[in-house]
């Protein structure tokens, strides 16, 4: 949802892996997820549609309307949909910046995994503020990689999360973007505040978890900044290579992970 | 519960810290703590009480032995309790690696901020098991220094709390234990080991955490081994300082804190 490149992107191998964390998260992040009765409610980006067939399907009787800046993505979305037989979603292609909706168009609005991408989430948040009706609500779901930490300690793991932190950064966002949700939906002028951390715990007793998240997700974000990272001198490619040996023992037999989504909920002033 | 002084430990100022300390986290940590009707559960180390009174309280038909090293905190254990009217707990002075209990006495045992201070955690997980019961259940609940973020991030706010932890570490403890609980418990030969994060979420909204667990509770203990700190030469008073006003900005009207404690439940093989 935005123009420029993602530092976490669109490859093939992309896609399985935000197949397999949003598979793995779902029960987490979005079982909760309730829209009134009736209501229309704008998912802002759908991306493939990992996420949109959940809500879809938990919250049958509500209309969505489910947008991206890519068409591909759009494109997979409309199919995982269709597979899920679920109708009640319509997608449009768009721009987070310039929504091609009037104001005051939704009840209630979701952003999950997009503002720490956004060089400027305030102006976002001013968009989504113009296309959601008074009073109604909006709901904001943000990693934080800083909230990263596991057992074996590795100072070289450490690093290899960094450089996914500074290759972000220097596209633009935020991947300790989670921390701060208060704070920046405040200045947006959001009230209602509420925000929960919800966080992912996997030792080898939730081998789903390790599996699923430690592995399938975490890691292997990590591991798709290899190349970039070392090729702009962030690492060598032997302290990377032992970085990503040492994160994987996290998911061993005496290894245990942890990190925290942030999940936020507020009201657009009446 | 260690010969070794604690880092943190038993000022008439850390008795207030504490006290502040458990009846934040009373909610959030014990609150959920039920034993079996009529069972005996070994409580180590119970300090000056604190949360003695929240699990006395709490399980009315269980007898409680809770012990600790220190006489002057049993006093005051003694009193709390006292006041609070409750006639479920006896006291016993113990040092935890020789406890002056034959075999399987225990139904339970209870264990919140003990391990992280001693150098040999397993040898006081065989004492303990000692004294359980087969089958019986032993609760452990630990912090992670390392699992604290917040903003507005500050690198001086983190090198104050990272002196916490290497001031603990040269103690012989481990101020990053919770994270290794798992690991830990199943090296100690315990079963069904289920290790559950519980995070203390506080910004601005949730006025009563900022103030009870940021401010009262961990900057109070990160504000503690300041002198001790600045004279081992770990940082400069300067930079003290302003680390330790960086933290404070966490919890300001913009600021957010984070921090995870670790509980974990297991049980002694039958």
């Amino acid at each position: 949802m935005t123009s420029k490149p993602y530092v976490h992107g669109y490859s093939p191998r992309e896609s399985v892996r935000l197949g397999d964390q949003a598979r793995t998260l779902a029960e987490l992040l979005h079982r909760d997820e309730r829209f009134r009765a009736g209501s229309r409610v704008l998912e802002t980006g759908c991306g493939t549609g990992a996420q949109t067939v959940i809500l879809a399907r938990n919250n049958p009787t509500v209309d969505f309307v489910s947008v991206d800046i890519s068409q591909d993505s759009l494109n997979q979305a409309r199919l995982a949909v269709k597979q899920a037989g679920l109708v009640n979603v319509r997608f449009e292609h768009a721009d987070l910046f310039q929504l091609p909706f009037p104001p005051a168009t939704f009840d209630a609005v979701f952003v999950c995994f997009v503002l720490e991408h956004l060089s400027d989430p305030l102006r976002a948040l001013a968009e989504l503020q113009r296309v959601l009706r008074p009073g109604g609500a909006l709901t904001v779901i943000e990693g934080d990689h800083g909230s990263a930490y596991f057992h074996p300690d590795s100072i070289l793991a450490r690093k290899t999360i960094q450089c996914l932190v500074d290759l972000q950064h220097a596209d633009g966002g935020d991947s300790l973007i989670g921390r701060r949700l208060y704070p920046l939906l405040h200045r947006a002028g959001l009230i209602e505040i509420e925000v929960a951390p919800r966080v992912v715990y996997a030792d080898p007793s939730r081998p789903e978890m390790v599996d699923g998240f430690t592995r399938s997700t975490f890691i292997a974000m990590v591991e798709g900044v290899g190349e970039k990272a070392v090729r702009a001198g962030m690492m060598d490619s032997t302290s990377w290579r032992q970085g990503i040996e040492d994160l994987r023992a996290t998911a061993g037999p005496e290894g245990i992970f942890n990190y925290t989504f942030f999940k936020a909920r507020a009201r657009k002033s009446a």
